[in-house]
């Protein structure tokens, strides 16, 4: 077989390690069925992934070709971080600070503090504001291997900050999720008052900008009977749906979830056996966030019972300035194979293809397979399983995205 | 005011933070006053702090000097890292990805792994080898802002692989520590024909070139008898005493350490309450290792009970291959502020001064004051507690090790 055009040869990786795919998401013994080929290469053309392969079997490739030697080096799909709450203004220190010295994240919601804090800061912050936030956040995570990001609004809270971070969102090339039900504003504490303004007054808009509405389901926020309405409106208006559930406590979101028929719910800290195995009955996707537990000083949610179950898990880094100020996928790696007992492979995959199902994106990313969108992370280890060993070690020399090094 | 003479001028910084000086390791509400100076600059000489300050009270400076705009950064002591088995060759990745799927470390050192299958990949190395491994943790270490570092022997356990070892870690300009009772070689099993070997063949050539000695006082290890015989012959060749103590059993460490004046007892997840007593009463420093703990997926040392108590504490890696592949001091700072309940103050003085305690080192490094070693780690942040707050981010934007910028 011989090559023609203009091509990204990425040449002599000591590993390249992708997950199988499927039409839907990786659960069981699949999740950890992770592909390893020693001494391989990644083809490029344009934007996207034309062969994978061992050394020996590079075709002759005619035309033109920029090679890059990756002696030394693995490759893994570009990381997908599927929950993250990058659109906002400020940050959190004063807090974390004083929440080392005891206090919980509840009472520092409930006293004013959490979320309100950074609704303030994110207001004040401005559409200009919030899109250099948002490119600050996203050159971050491009550092940590994360090539697809989705992001959540939720700081705004009223019309104009919503759409805005939004807008810096998708501008960034993010994913737009609109969390427009995260919390009350001050100037409408009223549950129900409040959602009868967004849904009137921000989701027209906000539907033609982002992809997926989302919903904070747990005491002290959303009810089950607010998050229905909340969802079922935003189904109607064309988006996609997710939940935060089970937190802090089990608040009915799984059930929700399964009957709305939504991508996934996210956190399940505090979910018990009957949601582990409404769970895994159905298409949702759980998703797992130990980066949060850990900023939290909190239990982790029982992930080897929900994979075990059969269920369907991705994880992310939740990264927010409040409660996981954290945008290391590698970092949530490692999290994933010392707290949740995941192996490497189960959380390559959980961050690579299951996450790239949560955005409906599973045919174009999470995967290094021909036809595939070329979004590549190169590490800085041999083997690619230093992905989830190098704890809090600089593991990714560089991300190939759309093609392009960087 | 007027200084005369080439300098470095570190200027603009939004923050400096350093930890207050005393003659002996901070303890108390002392550890947790670090002196903040909000726009401020440091002024090196060669090799050494000159002046440090806020900008709007920088002296005219005569002669040359080379100006550093650290505009959005902040100057925090150079990261002292006190414990590490930094001269190893191999990985323990395959073993990683085993214990993932729930084998105990103490299983798979009593299986034969652990500790011994480090041992054979280290003699295996070689010096040139054992070199261009603790060069290479040295550049990771460097990169996440520690700039003193110290490394133990204790994967050779024969003559030529001890003091390679040792050697290797004084060449990349390390504090070699002689870990001479680590674990027992496959050729000489029992524990105490192998101190006979130790003590007689090893010790009186890495007592040249070591500056203390250390044992993994510990079931399965060695005992108090033997710790005992092991750190009163290293003391009696010159040698300062630490001891790793308390990691998975309550064996005596510390009643040892205080009674031969170590200078620490390094681990204590499982140390109780009179434990904690007797290190309070006492000036040994309780070495706390929170990235191995969260590595192995067991209990955390009880740091705050410890510091209430008015023991001294500091904070360190234990980047090691088995139990904590992890060189980055900030991702320690971030588990003390959410596992161990320290402040990013104490945390910050922890890593520093304290640390620089362990190494008897306190009067040249582990502060920002004139006389000091210029070593400074520079924060990618507008404060100073993002070294605690920005969970397994790239906080560390540079170093400056001994007037040098890196």
């Amino acid at each position: 077989m011989t090559l023609t055009g203009a091509r990204l040869l990425l040449r002599d990786f000591a590993q390249l390690a992708t997950p199988a795919g499927t039409g839907a998401p990786l659960r069981g013994p699949a999740l950890g069925e992770v592909e390893v080929l020693e001494d391989a290469f990644v083809l490029c053309d344009g934007e996207s992934i034309e062969a994978v392969g061992r050394m020996r079997d590079l075709p002759a490739i005619a035309g033109d070709v920029v090679e890059v030697e990756c002696r030394g080096l693995c490759a893994v799909p570009g990381l997908v971080d599927c929950h993250t709450h990058a659109a906002f203004g400020g940050d959190r220190v004063d807090e974390f600070s004083f929440r080392a010295g005891g206090a919980s994240y509840e009472e520092l919601h409930a006293a004013g503090g959490g979320i309100l804090s950074t609704v303030r800061a994110t207001r004040a912050a401005g559409e200009d504001g919030l899109r250099a936030a948002v490119e600050l956040h996203r050159s971050w995570m491009l550092r940590e291997g994360t090539t697809t990001f989705e992001a959540k609004s939720g700081y705004g809270l009223d019309r104009a900050t919503e759409l805005a971070s939004l807008r810096a969102i998708r501008q960034a090339g993010g994913v737009p999720t609109w969390l427009g039900a995260h919390a009350v504003p001050p100037e409408l504490p009223d549950a129900d008052a409040y959602l009868d303004f967004a849904l009137s007054e921000v989701l027209p808009e906000a539907a033609e900008i982002a992809e997926a509405a989302d919903v904070f389901l747990e005491r002290g926020a959303f009810d089950a009977t607010q998050a229905r309405r909340y969802l079922e409106t935003c189904r109607e208006a064309g988006l996609a749906l997710r939940l935060h559930g089970d937190q802090f406590t089990e608040s009915g979101a799984i059930p929700l979830a399964v009957e709305l028929g939504a991508r996934s719910v996210d956190h399940l800290e505090a979910t018990g056996e009957e949601g582990i195995r409404t769970l895994a009955a159905s298409d949702v996707v759980g998703v797992l966030l130990p980066a949060s537990a850990l900023f939290l000083g909190r239990p982790m949610p029982p992930a080897r019972a929900l994979i075990d179950a059969g269920a369907a898990v991705a994880l992310a880094t939740d990264f927010n300035p409040g409660s996981a100020f954290c945008e290391s996928l590698p970092l949530v790696c490692s999290l994933a194979a010392t707290q949740l007992h995941l192996s490497p492979a189960e959380a390559l995959a959980a961050c690579t293809v299951n996450a790239a199902h949560v955005l409906g994106r599973a045919d174009r990313i999470g995967r290094l397979a021909p036809g595939h969108r070329a979004d590549i992370t190169l590490l800085d280890a041999s083997d690619w399983r230093y992905l989830a060993y190098h704890l809090g070690g600089r593991v990714v020399a560089k991300v190939v995205v759309g093609g392009e090094l960087r």
